[in-house]
């Protein structure tokens, strides 16, 4: 296994102020760290709870230079399309180059594997 | 293929003023109702935009008794907790019965896809 161009991934939930609402995003974390080293993603949240996308960064050691943003979202609405990046930008500098990826929802496996649980719902194998 | 206990699923997504936001879950029904009768599935919005779900059930057939609704979440917050089955209540009558499903986010094959999403994203095969 190699390594891609980024040094660590941050995992963008929505967030929400109820503790139940983020144990699925935090078991995810989990299995993603139980196959690439826990120093290589991070889980953040974009509001209503903590830790954000800047205390995250705050935290993480200054070798981590090239740092992905991976929204764990359906869609892309304001906040992933305006309110992120601004965020990103006020939190880019000359020591951090910041990427946002589009949302996990755009991803054809996730997608296959959304439609397949829709249609075991209606239809008996 | 034999149908299900259910006459018709309703996608319950969360809905936004942002006509973007709809179209990956417009996209995910039309993939659907390519495999099943598209009289079997629906879309419905919790807010924000429309058709709710009680704009979903008024449109349909009498002969559609036991109807789910299927929400297109990732995790469960007070909305799914409180505010869904609330909702659910109200609209159940001697007519129909109405059954909330656990969100798709719990789905094993959906959380799957996602966390190898995410791996790919760190790791070059």
């Amino acid at each position: 296994m190699m390594l891609k161009q980024y040094d660590h991934i941050i995992l963008l939930a929505h967030g929400s102020s109820d503790d139940n609402w983020r144990l699925p995003f935090e078991r995810l974390l989990a299995r993603v760290t139980g196959e690439v080293s826990s120093d290589k993603v991070s889980l953040a949240y974009m509001e209503l709870c903590s830790p954000s996308i800047e205390d995250v960064l705050a935290a993480l050691p200054t070798d981590k230079v090239n740092v992905a943003v991976y929204p764990l979202f359906f869609a892309q609405g304001r906040h992933l399309r305006v309110d992120v990046p601004k965020q990103l930008e006020t939190l880019t500098n000359n020591q951090r180059v910041l990427t946002l990826l589009e949302p996990i929802g755009d991803n054809p496996e996730v997608i296959k594997a959304m439609e397949s649980a829709i249609v075991k719902k209606l239809v008996e194998n």
